[in-house]
């Protein structure tokens, strides 16, 4: 772990999104959270004030775009105008989950592309810098022209696995077609193991939350460990269909993985009422209480991050937090 | 009333905000509201298509910037990425109530402009024109490089009180000393009578929605038809205790105006409690109906609308409507 | 197919990449190609002259991005400058071959993502529009704020199988992982049939043109029709090997399918060699007379990109040709 | 007071609008004016040299732009262009008079907002901070996306009050309309004291010098001293019409206060011959000899911008200097 | 001479620089000038209303950028902006003298390139066309992204030559170094006639208007009719000094060209005691009647801008004009 | 000569264009070449991948424009956007040879300005610095916002015409008319000698490779030295039509300098059979081999690039690199 150099010109902010997870990177860091004021008035319009000069300092901002997504943005972007107006030096944006990411292409004619929209609205407010941790597509990054710090959280899963003895007679399954080069990379992660794709004949949509049965399985899961590996687990309706298709298959075990837990309405009844043993996700964006489940696992992305901010602050090479 | 020509170049889209003023104005300009999908996922992201083509055509979007606020203003980001990208010939933004205007400087150190951040926002995403009413301050239009066609709804309120015949011995008032000159503006079209204004010592802040007592009045009220006037009633606090002041000092009668009806909770109560005989509004805002009062007044901007939007798209004058 | 409106405002060029093509289109449209010279000086830098007066004209320019990319490439900058100067209205780019659209993310820490340079080049350059064909990232669309018309030549081989009678046991094979979308998209349009994927355990790199033998096949091919589906044909390896291993599998015939025949050294050799029965794909690249074999079939894009053109000038949904 | 560190990576340069001012600053900061050559050709074209390097240096322009408005702008903005060609690091723009800045907002029908202009100019010639003083209307800070340290002489102005024991039995009055808010927190800073408005019925128009009667007094000045508060003196008209409104109505005695000495043809006369007993202004515009009066008190903002540029180049806070 | 169409959608104005110019371009267009006023308020800022609507119109602004410079820049800026904001559809600039062009390179360390900073104020205000005539140096086009029609009145003066019978025996000359191009093109124009250069041992600087003598001539001028050709006449010593050289080499009869006059003070007089029979200057800058004088012969380039405009609008080729 | 400081903070980088010359300049400056690998593909794209962490560094990127043009230019353009990705503080481009240089100007109707274009790649793909040498146009400075360090060679020739005793009965000889003001500098450098002008007809054009004879010589070159300048080498013909011009007008010994040996097909050939005794080019572009000749001497610019690198980073002034 690398140790942050000339912390005194570090600024860390934590906007409202995930507090926790801020706190947890601070505490890493070994810098306090700087002092802000992000409130909403009574009429839903947001507040800032930054309560500390940071006239030349390397200001980093915390803010995942999760539920509510787009007061979330919001309270971004305003920050951020403080902050350039403020004389911030530098202004890096931390989002552990880029919300809207899923929008990343015209799938239908007159749709916008909501993930450039937002990545525009980011670098017109002359941000410095992103770091986010698995983009939905990686082509994301190219949305920008700023420099974008892409982190990897598959390491956090494959040591969970390791540690737990769960790593032989392994299938990672890919509950999409979209899905299926990172299914291939974990799978390398996991030691080179077989790979499987519920291969499902209309999933042209996100509109319905109840999606058919997936028509078929690709590949063999019979009497092995199914993984399946996601970015993003969302009604958990497309998780929880392809265990059962696993289970159908005559998979032994069931896990799932997905980094960012958006877990909108009725996803946590889903899984735990899916063949699924574990669910594991990331803090990247908040679990409330209401919706912790045991089948839940949390895992953190907190010494990622601080490494991250550690080594762009320091100047040293990323390199190895991008696989 | 202006008639509007080669309306098959016209689009008119209106988002969630304010249906029933978007359908009004479509309704006197004769021409159908186009069709567009804006909803909502389970995970709080807005969902945009526009179900009609759009190529080659003038397009005008109505939509608030009202509570919800960023719900609101990111869904018309949205919607203009989307008519961009399918070749709209010309994006006019039809914002009756523009949001985040009272924030439109800094008042203190470290805080952002958001007024001037919603004009980046909007400039950045390619509008081609912002239609808009009685903005909080006129300077609002110099944060835009684009044309701004900012209607005034005085004539409106004047048109009401000459036909109630509430015209003599009036004398007008401002609630706080930022809008003296709008309260002259008013007076004058209101036949050139007196004004007053309430000399608040703290008006820094809109934090506090329980206000200090006002010290003072400037200005002769007694015996007189007092008329309050401001571009926005928003927690209501401002101007009940505004009317109680003039109650104190003698008024007759006490109206309120105020173009934009935001009404935060509790403001309904307020106005319904103070002193204030008839409170006018007009529908920039849709006021819910659990907010409708007896003592509230809807005036409709959708004639002037209508007027703004025929005469652009005919490319006449504007010029009365400026007033 | 659409007859285009008031061609006499049209004007269509053609550079150096592929004139057969553009002839065909201008042909269809009944609008000639328009003059200029595009010369190359004896030290290699480009000269361009229009010959034509195009003030107040709406201009297609045609050029695929294919080899020799980076001369292609300048041409059409250097084309775009002298119409943006010479008072165009309109430029539109029809860029049936989108080069280094494969380069469309960072795959490694300092990588560029050319496939975004490209895209800023065009719209600093100040065109209007791209119409382009099956880009290797449908995200690359987000890589624009202008409009992107992205056409899909899939009808146009499915009509091709269907007019042959192959559309019965048939199995379409994605050669990678990236393209099981693709494949599954291609699939329904054929009738539903299943799909298969190579698994290829580490398709890294373009860098090395001999890739290893692919690992393994996911999916059932024996005694089918197997169509290996692609956007690009480039060094022919991926497809030659796959073909390989369909065969190993007990595929009973095998047929390859790419839009874009970018045929580098040794490709027609290696599909000449391999059991790939009809190689087939369009004429967005110009095929020099060198690399024709009877192995591969050459389909027209030419009446997509006519209809595409037609429907743009006059203002008509595009819609049918997205799918 | 700030000592300034670092000051060998600090160039001051002064153009011609106000040498003196810029040497009071230079010699309280320590460091001596960089030299440049800042001439006018037979032709009225401006020449700049820039005759020190200045690589790598922070620099700081000092220029009002007050009259010759167009000249003293445009000696600016090539002085900037020379500067960044030059390679400096950081170009930071003192202004203590920000000239155009009545032309905020569209007040009729085709007018320019020419305040946002000069903030376009002053942006797009890529300056990096402004300092200026007392801007008319505090939202053309909103013009810019720039960090602006908007400093207030408030206190400058209070200071000589209470050290001339004028602070007691004190009225402050606005002239007009919009200068109420200003002229409130000047109240506050003199110790809460009451307000008064004079009440012009049309205050349309800066093209006549020769102003009407004011109309009316809002507010009681009966027996006090009475404190005409105004952000510029420029004809003098307004000031000297108020005075004898004042005077009309009673009061004791009466001062003036403006922050910028514009001053233009008949001001002084008026000034003298009004009933004004000191009219207070500072150096932000240099006042020539012919136009300096007994009457008129000149005070320096040298202390208030000397200190702002010691801080900005220190990254201390300028908090206490923005009140 | 072309007619012009559509002169409906045309608005033509004049600001302040040379409107008897405009009035002429007017009446052959037949087209009137629309009204504006353009005043200057006592301190010197400059007031700018448009007093018709030019909502959708193609707007013509003819404006030197000659002495007061500065003035005249602004003038111009602040139009355009007023203009934009009044939604004009196109704002064509016609500026037949384009001041600041000779500073358009570095000639040494820590200059500005004015000529440039003109060419980014102009595009920063968003105009879409520069109509010029004669640039210094036609790089200056480049200075532009948009398209600028770069007219050339040298048909002007050759046609004056030719009536007068003075296109034999003939000897152009350049003044100096740079315009030796200039000169070349203007003998073929005269039928492929000799030229002569004056060459001046320190040319470095316009600081000093008396230049030293210059040094010798290369070319050979003896008994015959030389004509000196200038983009420009400023000083006037330039030319001057060129004639005496010329008479000393034993020319017959020497001529002046130079399509703008500047004539700064004193450039007069020192053409009336030089050996010029005739000094050919333009009307694209006006000259003052104190300044006019029988040595000095003024042809009008009206024809020229009137027959640019007529093309522009009609969108025909302006290729003839460029010569 | 200067050493650089706080070399650890630099890295330098070599494209493919003129790897001999970036080792010298990196020999000079004590500084390793960082690793980076920039290969081409089958199909002709590029691929750049930068092997060492550059975070926070000043990165130095040696590259010349030179044949072949396109893809030297594409290879600096894709490297930039991969360093500026990569997080590089500041990225100064050193272009030797700045391509295209010579299409400055709309010479005709509907040509581009590639010059500028190519100077909007670079800027529009946010390069910090340009330094380069001897453009063709000293305009082209102005092409640029950024700053640009113009290098000038002509010491480097002049101190080799010393050093050989060739600086006395020298005449300085222009071989077209844009040419002359270089000639006029080169003659000042040798000590204030005598120029000469090659007066050609009709120099429109490079397409011709093969030129007119060139008409007359301006000017005297009997008996002696006469010393061809000129920026560029391109195809010969030029300077050896110019050379034969000079030996047939009487010269006594003829040389020829050229900065930049394009060289392209013929020159080398059309130099070893005309008069010049020497031809003096530098290293700006690679020779290869198959170029060299007995006749052609190449002086170096590395001890010029390597002091302008080292004052640029050292913060110090380049001015006499300048002239």
């Amino acid at each position: 772990m690398t140790e942050i150099k000339n912390a005194k010109d570090v600024k860390l902010f934590a906007l409202n999104s995930n507090q926790p997870l801020a706190e947890k990177i601070a505490q890493k860091l070994g810098i306090p959270l700087s002092k802000c004021t992000v409130s909403h008035f009574e009429d839903g319009e947001i507040s800032v004030v930054v309560n500390e000069s940071v006239r030349g300092q390397e200001v980093y901002v915390i803010q995942s775009v999760s539920d509510p997504v787009n007061t979330n943005l919001m309270e971004l972007l305003i920050m951020v105008d403080a902050l350039r107006r403020a004389s911030a030096k530098k202004i890096n944006v931390v989002m552990p989950y880029y919300g809207y990411a899923r929008q990343d292409r015209k799938a239908r004619s007159r749709e916008p592309i909501t993930a450039k929209l937002v990545a525009n609205l980011l670098q017109d407010d002359k941000i410095d810098r992103l770091i986010t941790i698995d983009l939905h597509a990686p082509q994301v990054q190219g949305f920008f022209d700023i420099p974008v710090d892409h982190l990897r959280a598959a390491m956090t899963f494959v040591d969970y696995f390791k540690a737990h003895h769960l790593n032989e007679n392994v299938v990672i399954v890919a509950p999409d077609h979209a899905g299926v080069s990172l299914v291939r990379r974990f799978a390398e992660h996991m030691g080179g193991v077989p790979i499987a794709i519920v291969d499902k004949r209309d999933n042209s949509s996100r509109l319905h939350t109840a999606e058919r049965m997936p028509e078929a399985l690709i590949g063999d899961v019979k009497g092995k460990v199914a993984i399946i590996v996601d970015d993003i687990v969302d009604t958990g309706t497309r998780i929880a269909n392809s265990a059962e298709l696993l289970k159908h298959e005559g998979a032994q075990e069931i896990y799932g993985v997905a980094t960012h837990p958006v877990l909108s309405a009725g996803a946590v009844e889903r899984i735990e009422q899916s063949p699924i043993k574990q669910m594991l996700v990331t803090d990247s964006i908040l679990i409330p209480q209401a919706k912790r489940s045991p089948k839940i696992v949390e895992l953190t992305v907190s010494d990622l991050i601080k490494e991250a901010i550690a080594r762009v602050h320091n100047q040293q090479s990323l390199q190895t937090l991008f696989h």
